[in-house]
């Protein structure tokens, strides 16, 4: 493409209304213009990335079996409500003229279940994955905008409200085809983000509250990321916050004797740092006390040590129940005490009580007092409140915590999340009765797995790590062009040099260009490639060598062809790999099929 | 693509709930689901023939200079109300969580204009149209989904709520950059029909109402169509039913004496045929009043011979104002009678009168009396009303018209439209204050136009079009796949005849394949041809060779290779041409590279 005839241009200002670093490159180097916040148009450059992109994943699907389908945004309202998930936040809603609703899809399990239902009565229209005899299972995929309601939108393409997402459904007749299946899509993934020069790490994480089932996360470790996980040094394992089992920082105090419970007034404190500082005792000794109520009105406590926050999911498994929070009122009707000053002492025997193991291997420990405005302190198991029958996991991971089974301390990275896959089980075939007739003439449940790759998340991703002061440095597979030639002509006249570089610029952009930058040895090789697609021409008059090579930095192509006047007077071209800022000054005999 | 691996199914049954052909045979084949009315998921099958036609798309624009972008679907408000479009029906609105305004985009004029804006500040970004040179115009597009609030989406894929199309946008700094520029895209836009097997006519069609400025719409010939296209023989072009200009059909009756006036009581006698079957007079000598409004509360009546129909549009153009019909408390205040009974007797002067041509050439017709329940007949011009000053062509075109300038009979055609193209002029330029800096150092407003295709519509014009009995019969260029091979083997054994098809097959399919359909002699010529991404291999089991058959013809690929027991034997394979139903038995070594 000649860039005379590009409409967009490159600014050197930094976008007002944009913080991340992805957003701001992007607008500056002409790749996408902000419509609102988390929305956006791909222009010219920003389109030929996200094509690369979608081409790489489109092909590893296809790989694996996957069909390609492009299924609707806009959604009659009874799908969602038949899987009881009309009333979720982030889905769009919307009403027509004769006040039909709709849904604006965010996902599309409620369209693609009934969808293939129409498709599927028995076994035999569930392919058992066998991927050595190259046969897969009923597996269909889309390319497509999604919509979501998003409160915060601010991190440019990497959340936004309207974006584009691969997203494939698969339907299987038992789980030996879905683990199997689950595994090919897991090598799929990863070879998708490595042709996009991305580093990720499949990231176990939660399949949901009651079920054992892992998820996995695809992380890029990213800076500007919005997640942490958690990897295993030894193991090479990761998990996401949500799932890291912890055994808590060690910590006692077993050396101490027992000492008298006291119940100190302290109005007003309740976090576990200005308690821990108004009482005069190390963090480790506060407790974390948080009531929850069960789905029939039953309270639940839970204690983490007070450097720690309980986490949910972890405490639902446990409980193996659907748990909220507990309404103040009926903490203080249990407990005597206004949250805050809440804790385990005289409790009703009614209440469970689920304690994290970084609680043990303590005494004289603080806890609520269940009197308003008082704190306990010297507790202690046995005396005050009885010993657990056992210690659980209940804790958000934090850094410096350690993975129980080694023994190692995690190591924590920034990372963002580019992919997920799921085994989704019978929930969305049981939502709609979604059933196939088996080997033994019984109807059974279509067991199903989902799973997603953000496009133009990865697109921001990219952005983020492939860059620098001077602009965007694209890897190869999703640059905009490989090569960007910069021709700079002498304004004063059409003169032998002027048009020797013209007749030049014109071959290689023609196509006879035959260099290809050797990463084992960081020169550049002569092989022959038909690239005449891949070339950016910046044949712009009127613009000085300086402004040109300054945009090519910014918009980033991999190879800069620079034509002056006094290289082609040398007999060379030169050649700057943007990555690595190496230039190379290149016979022009040499570069030329 | 191995058919048993495709996880769509054919159906014999056609859709109860589609009426139109297109989405019957698109549905019963496999190519799409119906979500809901006039939204639909593409399946394998149909999202191949939709990328092929919006590749063809893509070629061609590109090839005229334009810039692929793809914009999004949410749109803020602020880009609707500041053009005066937020309250049109079609417009999808919605609402987020924090009550922020969107739009769902059914076209981007909207948001393209102030994107554009933001690239442009001089005559130097915006090049004059000049194809010799290869000099084209800024000018961008998309192919992308749109949504349209459609009240009736009963046409299968030719209207949907939920559809695709592609729309362009181009920018100029005078007019003949535009007209020419409109030039190319006609001619880019008459290649990609052709290129789709469609058999398409630009036909002039309004550009607006206070516009001169044609417009085209393209228009295939369909009998599923929606629309009537008017042709005048000799010269070869088309006008749609607003633009048609008419001379009305001959008739008069000059030749009759005066007779004098009558006012005849025909109570609840109201529409033309009524009153002349009344009245006992020919339908001819009856005249259809109809009163409007201008926007400053004066009236202004229209007439036409009875059996013609006022042209709104061609009103407004000859009375040069805003016109809409006059409530009928206004046209009772002003004629003293009911709306169906007035007419232009004893009018106040300040009503303004347009009386199209139809009603020249007349003596003693008839006309609403001006009093509620009257008609006078043997009304005559200079007698009872003024001869107007001039006759105007203000009807709507009716078969068997004749287009004024050279007396023919226009050949009237139903259609359906398929693309259009605009002159928008400084419209929306305009409502965003879109200017450039000109030569002369003036700011000037920047001049627009904007082309679409529906890429959906195309695909359910083609399936209309190229169809019949047995299912549809894609042109090449747009097939799902070129080749249908279908093999068919003995259930009994693995014997030499089926290891001979299977052999034979898979060679086929993995692109050993070299047999093109001559067009011109009707033949299969023998000319090599790598297709193994166009073959879709009918490898189903415990399917028979009918069923198999009847699927082929369903789904309609352009050639069928049939790989039978008993032509194997006979050292043949069966060739069908899906199109003229030609078979030919060509000898093994004839197909095989």
């Amino acid at each position: 493409m000649r860039q005379s005839q590009l409409f967009t241009k490159t600014s050197k200002d930094i976008p007002a209304d944009e913080v991340s670093k992805n957003a701001q490159l992007l607008v500056r180097a002409g790749f996408v213009d902000k419509t609102m916040a988390g929305v956006y148009t791909f222009l010219p450059l920003g389109l030929r990335v996200l094509n690369k992109i979608e081409d790489i994943v489109r092909q590893e699907m296809n790989n694996i079996g996957a069909q390609e389908i492009l299924m609707n945004s806009l959604q009659p309202k009874k799908l969602w409500t038949d899987t009881n998930r009309w009333d979720i936040d982030i889905l769009f809603k919307l009403k027509s003229q004769t006040n039909n609703e709709y849904a604006l899809a965010c996902s599309h399990e409620e369209q693609v279940t009934p969808l293939v239902k129409k498709m599927v009565t028995s076994w035999k229209d569930l392919p058992e994955t066998d991927p050595k005899n190259k046969i897969f299972p009923l597996s269909v995929y889309q390319i497509q905008t999604k919509f979501r309601d998003e409160l915060r939108a601010k991190s440019g393409l990497l959340r936004g409200r309207e974006f584009r997402m691969k997203d494939m459904y698969d339907f299987h007749q038992n789980w030996d085809s879905l683990n199997a299946y689950y595994e090919l899509v897991m090598q799929a993934y990863l070879r998708c983000f490595e042709r996009m020069g991305l580093e990720v790490y499949p990231t176990e994480a939660s399949g949901g509250i009651f079920t054992t089932i892992p998820s996995h996360e695809f992380q890029a470790i990213c800076s500007a990321g919005e997640d942490k996980i958690y990897k295993v040094p030894s193991l090479g394992i990761f998990f996401n916050k949500e799932m890291a089992p912890v055994k808590a920082k060690p910590w006692n105090n077993l050396d101490e004797t027992v000492q008298p419970r006291k119940d100190i007034l302290a109005e007003g404190v309740i976090g576990v740092e200005e308690v821990a500082k108004c009482l005069g005792i190390p963090i480790e000794k506060t407790t974390k006390t948080l009531f929850y109520e069960t789905q029939d009105q039953r309270l639940v406590a839970a204690c983490v040590r007070g450097n720690y926050k309980i986490n949910e999911e972890k405490l639902m498994k446990v409980a193996k129940k659907h748990l909220k929070l507990a309404p103040s009122d009926l903490v203080k009707k249990i407990t005597g005490a206004e949250i805050g000053y809440a804790g385990l002492l005289n409790l009703p025997e009614d209440v469970e009580i689920y304690m994290d193991e970084s609680c043990d291997n303590r005494k004289n420990f603080e806890m609520g007092a269940n009197k308003t405005g008082y704190h306990s302190i010297n507790v202690n198991f046995g005396r005050d409140i009885p010993w657990p029958e056992k210690f659980y996991d209940i804790k958000v991971v934090e850094e410096g915590d350690i993975y129980p089974e080694t023994g190692e301390q995690y190591e924590v990275y920034t990372s963002a999340e580019v992919g997920n896959i799921f085994k989704l089980g019978t929930k969305y075939s049981d939502a709609v009765n979604f059933k196939f007739l088996d080997k033994d003439n019984q109807l059974k449940p279509v067991i199903m797995g989902c799973h997603g790759i953000g496009t133009t998340r990865c697109m921001a991703v990219i952005a983020e790590i492939y860059s620098d002061e001077k602009g965007l440095k694209w890897p190869e597979s999703v640059a905009p062009f490989r090569f960007h030639l910069i021709t700079h002509v002498n304004k004063k006249g059409d003169d032998s040099i002027n048009q020797q570089i013209f007749a030049l610029a014109n071959q290689i952009y023609s196509g006879k260009l035959k260099l290809v930058f050797n990463q084992a040895n960081q020169q550049i090789d002569f092989i022959k490639s038909n690239e005449s697609e891949e070339i950016l021409w910046d044949d712009r008059l009127n613009v000085s060598l300086g402004e040109k090579l300054t945009d090519a930095d910014l918009i980033g192509c991999p190879y800069q062809i620079i034509l002056t006047r006094r290289s082609i007077e040398n007999g060379n071209i030169e050649i700057k790999h943007r990555a690595t800022g190496q230039s190379f000054q290149v016979a022009i005999e040499k570069v030329l099929t």
